[in-house]
């Protein structure tokens, strides 16, 4: 055991040492009453003296006091994830934070972008989660032993992939690309291009969803053609005017934001939607309703919050339970006027 | 002081003293190394002895002891905004963190969303972040005390208000609704619209960009009309069908998301933009660009990272003076065809 103060000191911060002189009891019996041990009696009088100390002075415990009482810290532990996350991402996450936080966890966002090496991984035990959420891939088995050594109870990855040691909810985007690809060919579409976006944070998800396109076409006779596509309207036209060329006579556009972009394009140049070539998308934003023709596109279901928050709190009761493995994104075709 | 073990240890996890033990040196030379502490001299044999034997064992120094030896912690705690995040945002404070991990500061994000009560600082004051900046309004000058009883070094807050003893990055909103209103009003528009979304976690931006319509057109000749309106295209539809009634020549439409949902309701009910109802909108999102005729937009400009991760590395250097404040949110009209 190493003895730490309290907190660093170099402005006067009121220590429990202070609230155990005021309030004229021991130091053990500020700890006992401010952290809730439920387990020590103590009057409801001392309660309420050592409540009114802690306030006059501007006491507050420290959060590795409480987690000590606890029995384990009740902090999960998410790194900030290395793409840029879109509004269905962040709508979970705000669900997964609200219903560990019913279930009495603080969620904290750890500022480290991945790729997540053992840096990372030494980094966030440093903290002392009691379990830690990783999204995206990279957090390797070393890192997973990195954490569970340092008393992380739970490993939950967010990725494509499984990982020894980890509980994993695999979310793998080729499914999203599968059912697209599926969809075109189901509408006589033989000559299929997929755009990627140039933004190298997104291959995450673009990687993957070409190759669900692939693995649909395999073995038809459809063929794939590869768009890399960067942002921006000056790019959607550079593209648009080498259409004819390409030969093609359907796109799945990556999401429902660069089908918009690359839409655009096509009618400026005078392709034809879905007559010459079909459009689909992904992620079923409101916007793309609005386009006319209306978007196809493919809703993505992330899992509910509430179940993933339930996975995370049997997963620190029980630390040496065989790790879980499920499948939690689900895709199906929205059909529109585009395809 | 109150003496802390490491972690709680409900299954074998490494302590310092495994390290000492292992490595035969003393716990405080483990502590010396494995944090970093210059200033004590150790011998580079010594160091790797400790360091291989920290590796062998699994064990991680506790944060709290990091800081401890750095003389203050280096957390920079940021709570979890009440609004849903765009992405001007995201990019925000994306590029904020990479700032101050530059600087060597750790960015949590701590997962309870405002309004920032008093209980809310006493959560984050529980985890002795050096510096808290505050997303929006709600906390106030009993919160920013408790947070620098505990020992924070600055508090900072984002949002339209100046909050007793925070440094305070105003960003007051009302410029934007204000120079799209002086836009309007230039185009010689006279029956001016305001959207106001109903999703109440929007009233942070929306209700400061009406009243910055309302201060722009106030003393003149054109009046404004509060247009409530969900985030759907049946509301939007509806809300067109009565365009007419309404009697509106211009519209200032909150963003540029619901500038086009209420556009394309608009054009189905043939109404005509620009020459019937100019349309602006506000972000200056790329998909406005996208529409025809083109979306007039408000670029709505916020401060770089580095220059807010500066002001609060400064503010925790000197804890004690005196508050700044900076007004950090530009605004300027990017007019296209649809005003």
């Amino acid at each position: 055991m190493v003895q730490l103060p309290e907190t660093p000191t170099q402005h006067s911060v009121p220590t429990s040492t202070d609230v155990a002189r005021l309030a004229g009891v021991s130091r053990a019996t500020v700890s006992y009453v401010l952290n809730d041990a439920g387990t020590v009696r103590i009057s409801e009088p001392t309660r309420r003296r050592v409540r009114a100390a802690a306030e006059e002075l501007g006491y507050v415990p420290h959060a590795a006091a409480r987690s000590l009482r606890a029995g384990h810290s009740r902090t999960v532990l998410m790194p900030a994830p290395s793409f840029p996350a879109g509004p269905l991402y962040s709508r979970f996450i705000d669900d997964l934070q609200r219903a560990l936080g019913r279930l009495d966890y603080t969620v904290v966002q750890h500022g480290t972008a991945g790729p997540y090496g053992e840096r990372a991984a030494r980094a966030w035990a440093e903290l002392r989660p009691v379990a830690v959420l990783v999204p995206g891939p990279g957090l390797g088995p070393q890192g997973v032993r990195i954490l569970k050594r340092s008393g992380v109870r739970a490993v939950v990855t967010f990725g494509p992939e499984v990982v020894e040691g980890a509980h994993a909810l695999l979310m793998d985007h080729a499914c999203v690309g599968h059912c697209a690809a599926r969809h075109l060919y189901d509408r006589g579409r033989r000559a299929i291009g997929v755009v990627l976006p140039e933004d190298p944070a997104l291959e995450v998800f673009s990687l993957p969803r070409l190759d669900g396109v692939r693995r649909a076409l395999h073995g038809t006779d459809a063929t794939v053609t590869e768009l890399p596509l960067a942002h921006d309207e000056g790019a959607a036209a550079r593209l648009a005017a080498r259409w004819d060329l390409l030969g093609l006579d359907a796109v799945f556009a990556y999401n429902d934001e660069y089908a918009m972009l690359l839409s655009r394009a096509l009618k400026d140049t005078g392709v034809g939607i879905p007559r010459h070539t079909a459009v689909i998308g992904a992620d079923d934003l409101m916007l793309g309703r609005l386009l006319r023709p209306r978007l196809s596109t493919v809703h993505i279901e992330l899992p509910a919050g509430r179940d993933l928050a339930t996975l995370v709190d049997r997963a620190v009761r029980d630390p040496r339970a065989a790790p879980e493995r499920r499948t939690v994104l689900g895709a199906r075709v929205v059909p529109r006027e585009s395809t």
